[in-house]
């Protein structure tokens, strides 16, 4: 299949450009037989095209990328662009036709925009005003996320986006979607028959959702404070893992019909109440016997922040399927570990069969799949204790599935081999988004913020959420 | 608690007293700090006292008991009495009257019998009629595996024993039973709730068990001649683990209400049509490179033998939990390897969401509980392969058992054990043996054997059972 395409990269000399986007593009063109392509990086300083192709060049050296396959990649045209107004836009518009027609380009464009949101209603008017976006082939838009700062500016920003773009064209990055052990959620659900039949309110006691992160904000700090837990990880990383844990089965394994089920379980969730919700904020503590400053100490935060670096939420969704189920989800900087997993409680058997001197002996099945570290299921049965009395102990059934990650692709290259072949499945909807900011954005004007010391589990009023046994949130 | 005991075992030097019985009595006198105890040894043969004592005193230690162990039990009396008439049981009676008042024993008495099914009804008329069976205490008839050789023959032991005895004061021996992986099961059904809820006909697809044997029947040809593949495995222990893992749930953990269940499930088999089953015969082949001659060509098996030493056999379950769920059932002597599991399979997805290249990628999942060897738990799940494609790979979760068995009392042990506490529950109920007789005794009148070579899986024919994906026995 021939295939070529031009990369247009906004925020191309940025942090993110540099450590993933640019070496996924070198393995994307290579992986998927892009026969031709280009490579337009854009942002707001000053730079030449040497500048940019020797930042193109330190990128993927540092990322290992394979000689071969960065010859290949420096085979396409590299230039760089600036913009600030609307005449530099057209101007970038111009240059982009100009470069495909002596490239031989058919004019597929992927149009990357690596900005803040305040960046991003600016950059899709110019690239409308502009004819950018108008390729002579396919036009994609791609958004990282967080995708707006609350429910209006994801609204607004949707609005702009619709007014050059098809939703079909657009591609809305999380990029915790295209991990290996994410996708495999719904392989996991849907070809397990054993635990679909007991996915439900009926035999699923409660579901915890934990992202949590070890590292403070070090250098961060001013982006950070812009967004804090409910921006940064809530609203996108755990909202996407909650609909893909609670969803139904769709009619058929399509973009479109995943999505629509997805949607369905943030539309079904019951409105967040103050006492369904606790943010904390770090104070000084130890990682690894590192002393780290508190979270107000740290540079480039406001010493009147109010933004939470950890945010758990009690989620009910008020379906069939799910209601009474409650799902509680968790988030923070600074915590004993990094570790996203999702824990999911089964009832306890409904009678006690076994007892000891007189007390029953209860056991609850508890499934784990770990999404990182350590990616891998566990399921913890109770079994008899070896010796004359019937004692219920607890085993781990395990089984790691990191050993078959070894060589998976990365997920940035996963979401551009997508967003090359126009599959929209790892790629957040407008109405998803926008579902999932209704839920949480009211968490942003909460100001009561617990406190908690770096390198502990959160707040200990975390703990206050959890209604179900045991109680409290499973151990980091 | 004092408690004082007087063990009078039949069959006292034969195979299975030296090797399993003798050295779980001593650790049970220890272990359950039995206070007073004598011991009297009964066969055909003449012997003294001290012929006896030295038999039991070799077998201790053969069987590495303890030397505070071996003196414990040589402080109380032994002694040896041979029988043959009821004139001779009638000289027992006294004679164990007269030690236990001289050793100040209260005439709590084990009757064990660990005699061939042909000397039962003998044996227990002889000590009805002697007054060996009224001890001014308990008296507790224990009978070894196999009760009867069939249905009639059972019916008749039962009848017999029940002159003397009343059923809670009789303990038939599987000790099967008695493996602490065998006594897990309960466990595992009812302390686990995930398994349960899906442990009937709309989430089950098939059950396996099986209980094979490498070995061929060196050494114990006579008896196993006369016994075969149905009389001395099918019908105890697969017939029992049959009922654990089909049973309902009992009222209560006791014996009662757990035999009840038990003997259900038993009366709810349909009879076994022709087509049901298949048996086998070995034929010469290796085991580990060493050569087996053919179970036809074994010193004392008669040429016209038709005893199989291998049945498999299809159970079909009419209740409302199992109806059109196959039990596939399969013992045999001479296979690939010694191995005993049960293999529940669960329903495929009924619908199919994932495809490669057109062709459904279903999946079935397959839980393995492990009896011997190697004790443990294997749960097969369907996980997405690493790669843009959504083909799906099988993984074991998986748990080890065996660790946590060492240091486990011997079967033996727990059956002594449960004996002296008067606990019926790992023991066979009248009514269950004479229903499992019922069910399997049918198979003995079968000509139609078919031949399978040592060091295989038993003859192919046995495939055509299983009706059920996929298609074939587990490998073994």
């Amino acid at each position: 299949m021939t295939r070529d395409v031009t990369f247009v990269v906004f925020g191309a000399t940025g942090h993110l450009a540099r450590t993933k986007l640019l070496p996924a593009l070198a393995d994307v063109v290579m992986n998927e037989s892009v026969q031709r392509h280009a490579l337009v990086g854009i942002g707001s300083q000053e730079r030449t095209d040497e500048d940019f192709a020797r930042i193109v060049h330190d990128s993927l050296a540092d990322a290992g990328i394979d000689a071969s396959y960065r010859d290949r990649f420096f085979s396409g045209r590299i230039i760089y662009r600036s913009v600030s107004d609307a005449a530099s836009f057209e101007t970038v518009a111009t240059d982009v036709d100009t470069l495909e027609r002596e490239g031989g380009l058919s004019g597929n464009r992927v149009l990357y925009l690596a900005v803040p949101p305040s960046r991003l209603d600016p950059t899709v008017e110019g690239i409308r005003t502009s004819g950018l976006g108008s390729g002579r082939g396919w036009n994609r838009l791609v958004v990282e996320k967080p995708f707006g700062v609350d429910l209006e500016s994801a609204i607004a920003s949707n609005h702009e986006i619709h007014r050059a773009f098809a939703e079909h064209d657009v591609f809305r990055i999380d990029h915790f979607l295209a991990k290996e052990t994410v996708r495999n959620l719904l392989v996991f659900r849907f070809a397990n028959s054993l635990f679909e039949q007991v996915w439900n309110r009926r035999h699923v006691a409660s579901i915890e959702i934990t992202v949590a992160e070890s590292a403070g904000v070090d250098g961060r700090a001013a982006y950070y404070d812009e967004s804090g837990a409910v921006r940064d990880m809530l609203q996108n990383h755990l909202a996407q893992i909650l609909t893909l844990i609670a969803m139904e089965p769709p009619v058929e394994m399509s973009a479109e019909a995943i999505r629509s089920e997805k949607v369905k379980v943030l539309q079904s969730a019951r409105p967040i109440s103050h006492d369904d919700a606790v943010l904390g904020r770090y104070t000084r503590g130890a990682i690894d016997g590192i002393q780290v400053p508190g979270y107000l100490a740290t540079e480039h935060v406001p010493a009147d922040s109010t933004t939470p670096t950890f945010a758990a939420v009690r989620v009910h969704i008020d379906n069939w399927r799910w209601q009474g189920v409650p799902f509680y989800l968790r988030t923070g900087k600074g915590l004993t570990r990094r570790l996203t997993e999702v824990v999911v409680r089964f009832h306890k058997p409904p009678v006690c069969l076994f007892h000891t001197e007189g007390d029953c002996q209860g056991h609850q099945n508890v499934l784990r799949l770990r999404l990182q570290p350590d990616e891998g299921f566990e399921l913890l049965i109770g079994v008899k204790r070896p010796g004359d009395d019937t004692e219920i102990g607890q085993i781990p059934l395990s089984v790691s599935y990191d050993e078959i990650l070894d060589g998976a692709p990365t997920a940035y290259e996963t979401l551009l081999a997508d967003i090359l072949q126009g599959d929209q499945t790892l790629f957040v909807r407008s109405d998803e988004v926008e579902a999932s900011w209704k839920l949480f954005a009211p968490l942003l004007n909460r100001s009561d913020i617990y406190s908690y010391a770096v390198g502990t589990d959160g707040p200990f009023s975390a703990n206050d959420l959890v209604t179900t046994d045991p109680g409290v949130w499973s151990a980091l």
